[in-house]
């Protein structure tokens, strides 16, 4: 955001300002975007099974993000020795889609709608949640415009069809986005422990074109081999769930798992992934600052989208 | 709980133990309900407007009131000298209604079937939130059981009628439990501040039988007298938001708002009324732990509603 | 904030959307403040002689004072039957002041053209630290407009003159206000217990003018009496430390003292003198987030903000 | 503590340097105790029933007592005009008795020598726990050296007899002191509410002479009215639970009960004591910093201590 | 636990219903034990050096247990492609053993009859801590049961003899059990920097027949080496201190040590450990969730627990 | 601190007592330090650009330190087979140096005045932040004694020169001391993501003498080939951002960065250095206890420094 009159220039430090993501412009209407990229916040976490809370998510990760924002034209990084997300690159936030309460159905409407905003602009859709149910919506949203590949970063497979009538959960969103013809395939990595998928929600998964990979897994393999394993050429989505990292460095989540990946194991999938693809989309979920003491998850989340960012922009023009 | 073979008594102090309500017997067959007393978790915050959490107060309830169970044949009150819930009043703990995530109506139907079971078994029931809107299914559980008059302790008024197809989130309960014919009339008390109830709400509950106080109102006319304004004769159910309280005993709670109730006016209201009315239904919501810094709020909510439950039984058997 | 698309409304809930004040517009450009009331943040805690923090004061009073934006045309205050703060109330939030880290003479500065910049688009001044210090500079902008009684609300004095060569730390604000022509005086209410002020320091505030009334002589004598002491028909300028309030209820502050304020006290104070005097500026600070388990403090903060602005603006167009 | 070589002054702020009590000097050797005033540590809780961590009360109210030590050569009170605590009152920190930990018997024990040592030395006695059964050893170490009367602030009776063979955990402080032949009487005061004393206690501590007031009780009446209960000319011994209070400003303890007193009725209370008798000992108990969010429960208890050696000392000298 | 008369089923979330282990049924009466494990709870931390608390340890690990528990028939691994604990194992929670607070002997002596009772009805016993001196009397439970080897994990030695007279606190276990005949052997595993243990200790243990290895030298040598060096068909013992995790995902512990194991290398040791010998009883102590923001420590406990538990029962039936 | 009257030993634990550092001896009088090791703390945050706090990181790193403090006469590492800082090993705390709020230049000078004391006294300076800011009067304090060499670990390059007329803020110390004639060269270890120091910080640094490393770099290396990397026969200085650590065992900092280092990777590299190198200075700053829940940021602190102190001595009189 730009000078006052009472100098020709700011400091600008962290803790200053209004928290819109990265201090990035806040862009009301949707019809109005004009940028390479659009965070949108998806507030909703009435699909939660344990602890809610990610409703807070998009404002905790929008204010951690702000202690990456210094008022530099850009974020140098001396091991890439690359200064990424130029001043020219042009992020805005959108704000947040509205959430009715009591009503999951309009509520993922509301998301899908921001989501299409965003694509009708020709912008990268960011989406924070609020829970992983809001990746249905964001799904949703790509109906007619061409094949998807999902990158899923998580503790859990997410694959439940339905359970007591429940489709669009937390635990339902590979499942529904399995089934969208315009998906396909998906890569599932960091599956770990006993979650709401049962042993028959792992075989549909296979069934229906899932490549599911655990954190141990993904070390023997390594990086590269991982990455390998997303077919050649695809345009790929990726949901983030914050759970998919270790407790260790994301405890404010609502259903940690011990066993995850540390910083940069994902790290540098994401990075390896957007060099090798077209990245047509994020979401990112599961932050509840509730369980956050010391704000480190929505730091976590963050740094890993800023990053995220960086490398899909540096792609871009490379 | 009764001896183990190592012992012929148990000191069973406040941290040892399973904890259910008062540490008293758990019974998971609902159509065995043989008790004076049966308590019902219904842990559903999908009704939430601000911070969600609710859905882990009926634990956090339970486990507090542990801190007054020390196995004594009954609580002793040296300012009445009245020994409260002595052993021979039967409570039980009947566990939690069935929560289905993303679906609001099933799981107020759960609630509902809950309470019924109780009543059905004549026994009072007592319901631990979750959010006001659980009030909603409590309520209805009470159709063709007589005519009852709502005793409600609470910040706000919660009488929204409708917003964007919203009938059933925590701002509705008191408009809902109006629209009942069996409902009489309504004490709302304790009411302050801005809230989700616009002017159009207070003008409606007015015209509909609704007795509106305010926590200043209340202070100027004394216990008494307020408890004079509730019909004679009525058989009242008390719906208690924790937000009626002070956030200074009470800052676990979604929506705090300052100048709330402290802990005398509000016990020796319900004091009064349960010598004066015959109380056929309680709810207890708006507790989340997630907030509750040193556990104050669980600890006041258990407090509460061991009293009122020993002043409902001393008054029956008086 | 407007709707979207998707809709011809939106619900727009306390925890969705942007934390502006009161989720009102943004006014980036300090030369085009068009309002009635302009909110401008004060990070500063460079001052504080214990615990730090309230640099973040800003965001939370911001993030807390979404709780009370049910997106109504006004907040309906049913103990008054006042609609306060209607649509037409015109409030913007116009960010933070810059502050340069180490520099305690140019943060407080850029602050003072904060102020100024708002006095001079003839909006009211609403100020959010940051520490009590930031009072120093909020006091500077008024010179050369006319003269102005101040109304303090704190625990503390904040009257020393010089220690150790710091003269515009947390504890001198008042002092360095008494030295300014245009303070043509001073009532400072809430004094209690030990602190930076020593007894010198006390004799000195008397001699300047200063009426010094503590939390027990407050409530001896009663609201209107006290209301009464500060001279007719001053302008007058409210600096509220959050630490006037009994730790119960705030204890998100860097110096708690117990036996401060409880919530009516000061509602009641603010709205009579409200109605008595013109207010012209006003400042809350000491807010600190990292002790304020439960955001009790912030939402106490926003509440009290909130209601003062709406009794101004309704005694303005009364 | 005096000056270093860089300076002929200390600024010496609260959050700088050693926590000793008042940041007064620290006596190891407790032979050679010279003092009007000295602090003992007695971190033992293996006496509670509940919520263990009083054990690190004495370092917790060590650090809070910090905020009211400005360095001022004595505490100003503008409300009384009296500077308390000037600089020729010596008052030293003498630190902590060992601690045995499984064995109650020996932490005891070790906790009456430092008493004895103290009493030795003339100083008067203050003792900061710990759990409330460090009042037994406490009492212990009066044998032989006149009669006393105890005067307890807390919201449990603390009178049981014996439970499964314990009789010196933190429910039988006051059955112990009653037994005693020179302890002549007891005033018990703020009791409330259920807790391991059951009727035939408060039976058997009005049979040894107790007298019991309530906190309600205590508010009808009046604080002169009940400080005219302690008998003339008796030596007063004060025993402070921090449950005593309201857990609105005593979150920080191991058994909160709710409706406990404010502030200012404990502060009279023991202000008009002070003035009426003589004090011969003091201990306070049962601050328990892992429950103490904001550490608003170590910062009541610094502030009433220190507020009650000022009125002591005062009244000596008066 | 089975369905309600509204339902066939049960959705039966996380966050609903009593919290027994796993949700497992409880039985109360000791003599009635009729399963393959049972839980028992020892809420015993009379024994600590440093941070209490350890007595909620059986709570916390319960209700963290339920996050694991979604109702399926079992726990499906994809990684093992193995469902464990399917239904037919039959898992009960017996309670806790009741403590007597002061009394160290008579507390350990309730656990030892719980343990007894356990080991009588042919089931596994499975204890949750208290602190880690509740292993005394679990050992002491196994006398005339036949030999067994203790594979310990911690980072503390624990084989102090005796100090000040203490010879069973949290600083003893291992020294007392090398002392039984019936322990041939003890492993102790995760052993590292500075304890209550001197190098005497360190000596003993060694010449009483303790393998001492530590985080780094377990990295060093790997899994299979370490589980190799306990002996080929001892029946095994497995005491597990959550101290011997790394800080990062066991914050919540009285006296964390940083430098300790991670996940995966744990939990493969157990499962190697698992399918190599017979294990006759665990515990797991220390978890202390006062100090544990975010519960990820209770539930790293309750996720450990629930895996090894699942490889015993699977190398069982193998 | 040695023994009491009622007893010939001490059993002393961790919980018991003044926390000076290590409970080591307090020496109030600069002039007379007669130590090898002296412990100052810099309780000075004013230099911080986002969350401050770390004016409380002596205290809470001195009181963490207790945690390690037994009373042997060592402490006995079994893995190295060395008894370190045995009893002959003089360390000594002289408390904090005075900080004047609003004022860095005072708060700075009278840092160094602290480190110069020690210094003359031929003792080795260790200094506990406080923020960044304060290794510059550290370095300061080295002029005329030698050239030394700085080994900084650390998340941030902190090599910014000047912005806005800061020059003395927690993001430039490295800039400053490589400013001095006597700091030969710079190893700068750790260094990751996003800061305040821009590209041309990184280009200035390496021509001012520093030698840039990341943590993953460092892995690929290893640790004694890091080692090698500084100078032969250099006296090192040591300056210790705890955010050098991955927030998963360090969360309590002010300006957290995923990616950093773990636990042994630091102890191995100061263990290598130690024994190399002559140490002649040691900074550990940016502890902020407010955003460390858990205190395990505090534990490290004082585990990580009692392990160098002891590898130092060690190496001295090897």
């Amino acid at each position: 955001m730009s000078g006052h009159d009472y100098d020709t220039g700011r400091m600008n430090l962290p803790f200053v300002g209004i928290s819109t993501f990265g201090k990035r412009p806040y862009v009301e209407d949707w019809s109005a975007i004009d940028a390479d990229i659009a965070i949108l916040g998806a507030p909703f976490d009435g699909g939660t099974q344990f602890r809610p809370g990610a409703r807070f998510g998009p404002r905790a990760v929008r204010e951690a993000s702000t202690l990456f924002s210094f008022g530099h034209g850009g974020a140098y990084d001396h091991e890439d020795d690359v200064t990424y997300l130029p001043s020219d690159v042009r992020i805005v936030d959108i704000g947040d889609a509205d959430i009715i309460h009591t009503d999951t159905a309009q509520s993922h409407a509301n998301i899908a709608s921001g989501v299409r905003a965003i694509l009708d602009a020709g912008a990268l859709p960011v989406v924070i949640g609020g829970d992983h149910s809001i990746n249905i919506p964001c799904i949703d949203a790509f109906e007619g415009r061409g094949d998807i590949h999902i990158l899923q970063i998580d503790a859990h497979l997410d694959f439940v069809d339905e359970r007591h009538g429940v489709r669009n959960g937390h635990g339902n969103p590979m499942r529904r986005a399995a089934e969208k013809p315009y998906v396909t395939g998906l890569t599932q990595v960091g599956i770990r422990n006993v979650s709401s998928t049962a042993k028959d929600g792992y075989d549909a998964a296979r069934a229906m074109g899932a490549d599911i990979v655990s954190v141990r897994q993904t070390r023997a393999m390594g990086t590269e081999a991982l990455a390998a394993r997303i077919p050649k050429g695809a345009r790929v989505y990726i949901t983030l769930d914050i759970d998919g990292f270790c407790p260790s460095i994301a405890p404010g989540t609502g259903t940690p798992s011990h066993g995850g990946f540390l910083y940069y194991e994902v790290l540098e999938l994401l990075q390896t992934v957007a060099k090798a693809h077209e990245i047509v989309g994020i979401d990112l979920v599961e932050v509840a600052p509730a369980y956050d003491a010391g704000d480190t998850t929505s730091v976590l989340a963050a740094q890993v989208l800023l990053n995220l960012l960086g490398f899909i922009m540096h792609a871009r023009r490379g």
